[in-house]
Order: C-alpha cells, then structure tokens, then sequence
C-alpha cells in the first residue's frame, strides 16, 4: 500500500509538477525571465515590448506579453486607479509572470507601474526580473498620445493620470534605462536586447 | 528604413512573442493543455491534482497546479461567493490557463467551479481543455472535510457553499468522470493519465 493515497488529507498544494525531471529537460537557452517596462503613459513601453518580442521570438525563445491595457480586462476587472488598485494590478500581473517564467517562458511586462514597491515586490517575487525604465519626457509622451488623453488630463478632465495629477515612482536601480524620447524603437530595442544578452538571459 | 518603427503608431498588442520560431521548437510530447477538475468542496480535486501532477512530471511534461482556493488569493482578492464573483474568478484562472498551455504547459486546475457556462467559456478559450468531473456524493465529501465547513453550512452557519446552500452543476459532456468517492485517488489518477494518453495529451 505504499503508493496509496487517500482522499481527504488535505495538504498545501506546492506546485509539485514542475518537477526535477523537467528541470533536467529545460534548455539552458530557454531560462525564463521577466522583463518588466515601466514608464509613463505612450512612454513607447507597448512598441518596445512587441519588437523585443519579435526579435526573441526570431532566437526561438518563447516569450509572452502582458500589456498593462490588455490583463487589466482579463485579471482585474473591477480595479480602478488608485495607488492600492494600482499595486494590486501589479502584484496580480507579477505572479503570472512567476508562473510563466519558471516554465522558461519569457514574461514581457509593459505597464506603467508607477510605484517602486510594487514593482519591487514583483522583483523579490519572481526569479529572473530585468527592469527597463522607458523614460520619455513627458511632452513628447504627450505629442504621442493618440487617445488624447494627455489633454484632458492637464484640462483636469482626468483623474489619476500618471505624470500629470498622478506619482510616478522612477526605478532607483534598474537594469537599463532608455532614452525612448530621442532615440528610436530599434535602437532601444537592440539596448535591450544587449542587456538580455549581457545578463547571460540570451545567448549573444 | 523598412526595420523602423516609430514610437506612437499605437496598435493592438497580440502576443506575437510565440512565434513560429517557438512552435518549430516545441516538442510534440510537451504540447500544452488544461486540466480542469470540478467537483463538490472536499471531492478530491486538490488530492488528484497533485497526483496527477506528480506523474506527469516523472514523464517529463511541465505542469503547474492552479488550486481555486491559492489562485483566489492571488488573483482574485477581493471577490467573493456570488455567481458573479465565482465566474469572474474561474475567467481569470482560465485567463492564466491560456497563457500556460500555449507554452506547453499542462496547467492542471483544482477548482469547484460550479457553473457550467463558466466552464465551457474556458473550454473555448483555451486550445485544449480535459475536463474532468470529480463525483463524489455529498456525505462522503463531508465526512472527509478537515475544516468542517460542511457541518457549517448544513447548520445554516455558512453561506453560499457549493453542494448544501449553493448550486452546483455537474458537465454535460465531460472528457472522464471519476468515482472519487469509492476509487481510491491511486485508481482515480491512473484513469485521468488514462484518458490524457487517450487524447494523444501524454505519451503511452
């Protein structure tokens, strides 16, 4: 009766499955990682984010991207702007990319994530965590604006708005800093890229 | 030019990152699924979840357990027992299920679930969904039930709990129904890896 469970003891749940069996398996070209960009609204994260993707992608390393917009619609539904809201969209998108990264799949954050700690904690919390500060001038974020919604904010039709009535927290230390203002996409991209490289997270 | 992108062409941000690149690389015995167990509170599902999970990964296969009640806490704070909550709550490990499974990952759900429609909209959501109905009578689940919750609810103490005070609609047309309440978690385990080689999902 040694392999013999019974029904009904109940147990923490640890995710067991990913086992040392599989760990073997994993390729040492395929570690995974979260690479989290932070920044003002139309700062260029989303833009960034696609074309790291697609140039990961070309190296055959799985990559997936979490768009700030776009998981609030799915994990998040109900939270608004607020600072505690803020923080629980971040933590909520920080432990899929804990899941998906220990799966060695490359986690691609672009969402504003305007408080250091949060992002902080999504550091400690997950295992691999590059973070990439897109620092755009906020008068260029706002030329790039295409919804607009930059006017209405400084008109104070809108509340919350990040960079204008609303903090915005720069990383202290992060991996990589680019000048998304004055340099094109692909040059930011290919600093990435490098970054990634340099880490040892993709192979040069 | 043609490789400039400006920043500012805001667009829809699709998940191009798993290209064909990443599919070409995918093993065929490491292609990803979900598998979903519902069922009554205490039926079983976490037990065989683990199981499950456990000889999967002695066969190599990644795979990640997302048990309803770890995944409430760190998704899904702040809802509650309403059917609204609940499906809200199933969408989101559904969501999460998605992202996995098209990174070959089995992601293996414990998770009441007690809505039908709320499971057949993950059923279409996801690329490949096993769902597997944990049918264990009433009594046994409570009688197996470590938290006395059941004792609870049948005193009127707690409410809106799946099975006494709450409803619970069993699938249609599942991949595999298991007798948890009679088969012991051994014989309920080896009839889901049962059904998953049946499906082409693992390997014989």
């Amino acid at each position: 009766m040694l392999n013999y469970v019974a029904f009904g003891a109940r147990q923490a749940t640890p995710c067991t499955g990913f086992s040392a069996v599989s760990q073997r398996l994993m390729d040492p070209d395929n570690r995974g990682f979260t690479l989290w960009f932070t920044g003002l609204p139309c700062a260029g994260k989303s833009t960034l984010a696609r074309m790291v993707a697609e140039e990961l992608g070309r190296r055959g390393i799985r990559c997936e991207i979490l768009d700030g917009d776009e998981v609030r619609q799915h994990l998040s539904r109900g939270l608004g702007y607020s600072k505690e809201d803020r923080d629980e969209n971040i933590r909520r998108i920080g432990f899929v990319c804990g899941l998906l990264s220990r799966h060695g799949v490359a986690a691609i954050v672009a969402a504003i994530s305007p408080y250091r700690a949060a992002r902080d904690q999504v550091r400690s919390a997950v295992g691999t965590f590059v973070e990439v500060q897109v620092q755009t001038p906020v008068e260029i974020c706002a030329q790039r604006d295409p919804r607009g919604l930059y006017k209405k904010a400084f008109r104070g039709q809108l509340k919350n708005f990040t960079g204008v009535n609303d903090p915005y927290e720069p990383p202290l230390n992060p991996e990589l800093v680019v000048d998304a203002g004055h340099e094109s996409a692909k040059v930011c991209t290919g600093q990435v890229i490098a970054c990634l490289e340099r880490l040892g997270l993709v192979r040069r």
